[in-house]
């Protein structure tokens, strides 16, 4: 396909959902949770559409995960029953949403402090049940989570004795990998760590009494290594399921198995020294790579000397010599942007295209539920 | 109103828009038109909503810009007839689009090149019409754009002469200058001299015979010291109406003068070091401050001490010593942001207050309309 022609039936800017490369994105993790013996609950922040999570279920996934309460009530509300928050939940307005939530599906959640677990154990009294929680445990994130070990078993004590929750398990998220780890051996031997660091609380918590019953971790890189550690019950990733330029850098994706791009057409070439495209900051965000290994925002497809220099809003900046004779105007390009997650956030839905051909649009339901 | 207390009534993150504050700033920036005998074309990017681009039109703007055709289209859907498109419309898909608009409004366009010129020219003939538009000059932010003087004569040529349009205008955009000027004297000297280079860009296109009747500059921080160069017709500002935190540190706005915060809760303190906010990149986005000035995503209102140091996408570090002494899980934070054009793109509406009560929900009508 000549790229002046690239999905001419497309609008452009537009996330083109290669749905071949997705299917196989699915299918290979559902593959590695069952090699693992553990069950697989994907993130659905990186979608946001219930369309998706149904297939990562119809895949072998035990249920999903979500960051916010907003984005739970649409899956929920889009017949999905078995939700995770990853998320402290905090405040009378977030409680009585979890309340009504939990009425229409089965909802467990993630906290770090006895604030939230008071709320929680509020919610479960009052509906008279014990409300499922896990405790999030910090295991090189450093965003929340109590420590691996002591400080862990000092607050799982105190949650379990609150009133109207079960202390069902301890989860963590080890996606700092991605940033700290700079090659696959060594991301490999880290998130092999984390997982052992997980199941050596997950037993000093049974030694205490606390029936902890799922060791919960995820993140794409890292569960292709630790979701065998024995004692890990669940994996959690979410990026998989598209991939982007951070998973393609750290090893674990390829131009190929990235399912989503950004196309966009080129608008103005108003010098040699660059063209400007119609997707800025409000399509691709201003994410940086985790490494900042490589300039730019993105990876153009068939032109990987040209770089995403810069953007404003609606603008995209392409640095790249001899612009006029490279590229021209109306000339259609497609970019594989450095993260993916905040980029579906930003458009209402995804182009699904198999061989070239437009067969499915499928709504971003969940767009910015960020409450 | 203590931190605890701050909008019970809201759910987390919102964006707070203070209505007396934004009506202050409507009225300011009208002013400053008026005084300079200018028409005044607010970029509604800003607020995306016709509600607020309405009350502009009242207090005295002549028309709105739009930098997508979606926007454009939002607008007129809500009843706004005079809508200047400052982006260079590209493809057959566009060009239909922008037929159809242009039936409901008096839409015009900005572009620099003879691709654009032409479709724009075939659909001006198949109205039976001039389509007008305006030629984008280049005066220092080098995104789109011909050079002043010779190059924008021999585009302009070129462009006049074809049929189905009216070479009306001249449109330039000094954002640069928020990003290069460190002073306010530097800034206004810089801005006066854009508008001079308009002046005289415009008075050498009507020397060689053709008619430019609208020039038209426009950034929020440049327009307060060009607006009044004679000849100026239009200035185009966008952010005013709001402000943030880049335009606090430029010196053209105050805490006072900033309308919109975002409003969020803590919900986590795992340590001493560090807080964690619900806010992250999908509330904030993560564009950095136009000099990098001050470390991190934000100003926290009361807190001018604590960083929002970094995101991810729906968690917010705050980085603090003593954390748990000064904040508490549960506590709530407006926190004015870097750059509040891409906050808006993220959320669905503006609760718009007025001393604290809550007056009037403003659905963000254009958001994500980035095609």
């Amino acid at each position: 396909m000549s790229a002046e022609s690239l999905y001419p039936f497309l609008d452009t800017p537009a996330l083109v959902l290669d749905l071949d490369k997705m299917e196989a994105n699915i299918k290979e993790m559902a593959g590695i949770a069952r090699e693992a013996g553990v069950k697989l609950r994907p993130h659905i922040k990186t979608h946001k559409s219930p369309y998706l999570a149904r297939l990562q279920l119809e895949a072998g996934a035990s249920g999903i995960t979500a960051a916010k309460l907003g984005e739970a009530e649409v899956m929920a509300e889009a017949g999905i029953t078995d939700i995770r928050i990853a998320y402290p939940l905090c405040g009378e307005i977030k409680l009585a949403r979890l309340r009504r939530l939990s009425e229409s599906a089965t909802v467990s959640c993630s906290l770090d402090s006895m604030e939230v677990a008071r709320g929680i154990s509020s919610v479960g009294q009052e509906m008279n049940r014990h409300f499922p929680v896990l405790l999030e445990i910090n295991t090189g994130m450093n965003r929340c989570g109590a420590l691996p070990g002591e400080e862990a078993l000092a607050l799982a004590r105190k949650i379990a004795a609150l009133p109207g929750l079960d202390l069902v398990g301890i989860l963590t998220h080890e996606g700092h990998l991605l940033s700290t780890e700079r090659s696959l051996a060594s991301l490999r031997q880290r998130a092999i760590e984390v997982a052992e660091k997980m199941v050596m609380t997950a037993d000093l918590l049974r030694s205490n009494g606390i029936d902890i019953r799922e060791i919960s971790i995820g993140s794409t890189p890292a569960v292709r290594y630790n979701a065998g550690v024995p004692g890990i019950t669940e994996i959690r990733p979410g990026t998989y399921i598209f991939n982007d330029l951070n998973e393609m850098m750290s090893g674990v994706a390829t131009e190929d198995t990235c399912a989503v791009t950004v196309l966009v057409t080129v608008v103005s070439i108003p010098g040699d020294d660059r063209a400007i495209i119609d997707g800025g900051s409000k399509t691709f965000s201003s994410d940086t790579l985790a490494h900042h290994e490589k300039p730019g925002f993105g990876h153009i497809k068939g032109h990987p000397d040209i770089v995403l220099d810069h953007m404003n809003e609606e603008h995209g900046y392409l640095k790249l010599s001899d612009a006029r004779r490279k590229l021209e105007i109306g000339q259609r390009l497609e970019i594989i942007p450095n993260h993916i997650c905040p980029i579906p956030n930003l458009a209402d839905k995804f182009y699904g295209v198999r061989r070239g051909v437009l067969e499915k649009e499928i709504p971003i339901l969940a767009r910015g539920k960020n409450t």
